[in-house]
């Protein structure tokens, strides 16, 4: 259960977190298809692989009830670094309760978070993280846990970029949503993020409503709290929905087989081997952060989105691997 | 956890279970909406209901993404009497297994079911149901287990009525189903049924996909089999869609609350209760089986189905309680 949170925290180091006023991110909505995408290989894949399952009596044609497109959201849909973008939620969040907590100032793992020390804070391992986390996941209901990371989100600034969160997704990525679902595909999003937090803004960002998102989960209660139901957050793992996992998630949650796919990172890799072994049509893409000047440049060595096994098997296996230095004319949307 | 297996237990006495071969049970396309509803106040609820809902401008207007309706399955789509439908699955999943384990003979619980001797059978409690279940849903991928249950509904046939467990399904709401999806409402199943077991008929019979379906579950993990990708079903409990379960199972599952909910017994009470409380337009229905001439009548005292709590909270929550007596004209489909 704790990989998935080592994960999180081996990708924190010393970041200062800004907070102002973000403009609410609006999906733009496309003229020509992909258009963010270079002329190349990466679009033309893309593009001949849709066709050719859309055109009916085709020998790839696929049915609109099997066109079932999944994609992990941290370093897919938006940027990861540097650290998943839920972790600063959950420091921003520990810096909001503190003046509840006068003891917090004393006593770690908060003390380093309230000093922004994040050195020190990296040191104190696994435990704390998980800690963090469910003193910032839990003990509260769902819709207050949801109306934290709204108002979070309508305020934090990324530490590099000094613009929202919601604001550092992928403008081709945006493209590809819209244009598989011009032709039919639902798009999902399976991450090894939180699903609750994921569904306050998937549906605003990515025009993926909450019922199509999947993700990991802690577990929740139902409860009449002053004889109302109520649905509490408890301090308690449910689901990891990465590496392994996310077969397992999309298979409970989805119930079929996705024909496409798309991950940046080892944590994906089980998704796109699942959705590879699929009979007919498949199509896989690993997003490859080749760009250290417009985003962040990393691969094998990276803790935060390590990817290495998945780059070594897409060759044989057939996936695009996307090069957003050149694949990609742009970026982030324009704000 | 075991509570749910007590009540499937509870339920089971002693019916011979036939097999045979039953036609496909294909859904009717609804000429008329609601045709085999008697003119009546329970029509006239429904009708006037989703009417309100869908007018647009009006006080009671629900954008499209908000019109979610959940429903029970055992007893409120499909019949459950005398035992779940899953039992008889279970059951007859044994005898077909037992020529490979010649040692069940002398061992209970498998040499009651394969006496047929269920008298015998209730008295050995839970956990021996807790062994069967497992026995037969867990230890293989979940496109065998998929495999079994569909090869099971196309040969079983339901003691009472001779007819496969798949056509025992309530006209009336197939009928309402369509409805509601004509009316641009999404249909959702929230069973305590297994959900590999329901998706493996939900769409053929009640158009309901695979991806709408939330049921009760064991844990699955992703293998390589022989190279291949697999999912693999272990002998354990993963989560119990039932009574305070169902909202938990909603709020996972779709991210958001309901407008309109339907079930037949206790297990729906928080279901009910929870869409319920949400604000603006909600419809909450219980299906009353009072028709032991067309199908069977029990409530209050009943094991299987019981309905007590709910009936008494119905009137002041403002729930409509169909009387399949009355307000169906007809019960099951024409086959």
């Amino acid at each position: 259960m704790l990989s998935a949170s080592r994960r999180v925290f081996l990708g924190l180091f010393a970041a200062s977190v800004a907070t102002g006023t973000a403009p609410p991110f609006v999906l733009a909505s496309g003229a020509a298809p992909l258009a963010s995408w270079a002329n190349g290989d990466a679009r033309e894949r893309i593009i001949s692989f849709v066709e050719s399952t859309v055109k009916e009596g085709g020998p790839s044609f696929v049915p609109p009830e099997d066109r079932i497109a999944v994609f992990d959201n941290d370093g897919t849909l938006w940027s990861e670094k540097p650290a998943y973008f839920q972790l600063f939620f959950a420091l921003d969040r520990i810096k909001a309760m503190a003046p509840d907590h006068p003891e917090w100032k004393d006593v770690e793992p908060y003390k380093s978070i309230l000093a922004d020390d994040f050195e020190n804070l990296a040191k104190l391992g696994e435990h704390a993280l998980l800690e963090v986390l469910m003193q910032t996941h839990a003990g509260m209901s769902v819709d207050q846990f949801q109306a934290f990371v709204t108002a979070w989100l309508a305020n934090a600034k990324h530490p590099k970029f000094q613009r929202g969160y919601d604001t550092l997704v992928f403008q081709p990525m945006l493209e590809l949503l819209s244009y598989l679902r011009d032709n039919g595909y639902q798009t999902w999003i399976v991450s090894g993020g939180g699903i609750e937090f994921l569904r306050t803004f998937a549906e605003k960002t990515y025009g993926i409503p909450p019922q199509q998102v999947v993700g990991s989960s802690i577990v929740t209660e139902f409860q009449m709290v002053d004889g109302k139901p109520t649905l509490v957050r408890l301090p308690k793992i449910d689901f990891i929905d990465d590496k392994a996992g996310k077969p397992v998630g999309i298979n409970k949650f989805i119930g079929k087989r996705p024909i496409f796919a798309a991950g940046n990172s080892d944590g994906d890799l089980q998704m796109l081997q699942w959705t590879s072994a699929g009979a007919g049509p498949r199509f896989g893409m690993i997003v490859h952060h080749t760009d250290a000047d417009r985003e962040f440049a990393y691969d094998r060595e990276s803790s935060v989105g390590r990817l290495d096994k998945a780059l070594d098997e897409a060759p044989s296996a057939g996936w695009l691997v996307v090069d957003i230095k050149n694949d990609w004319t742009q970026v982030f949307p324009a704000i």
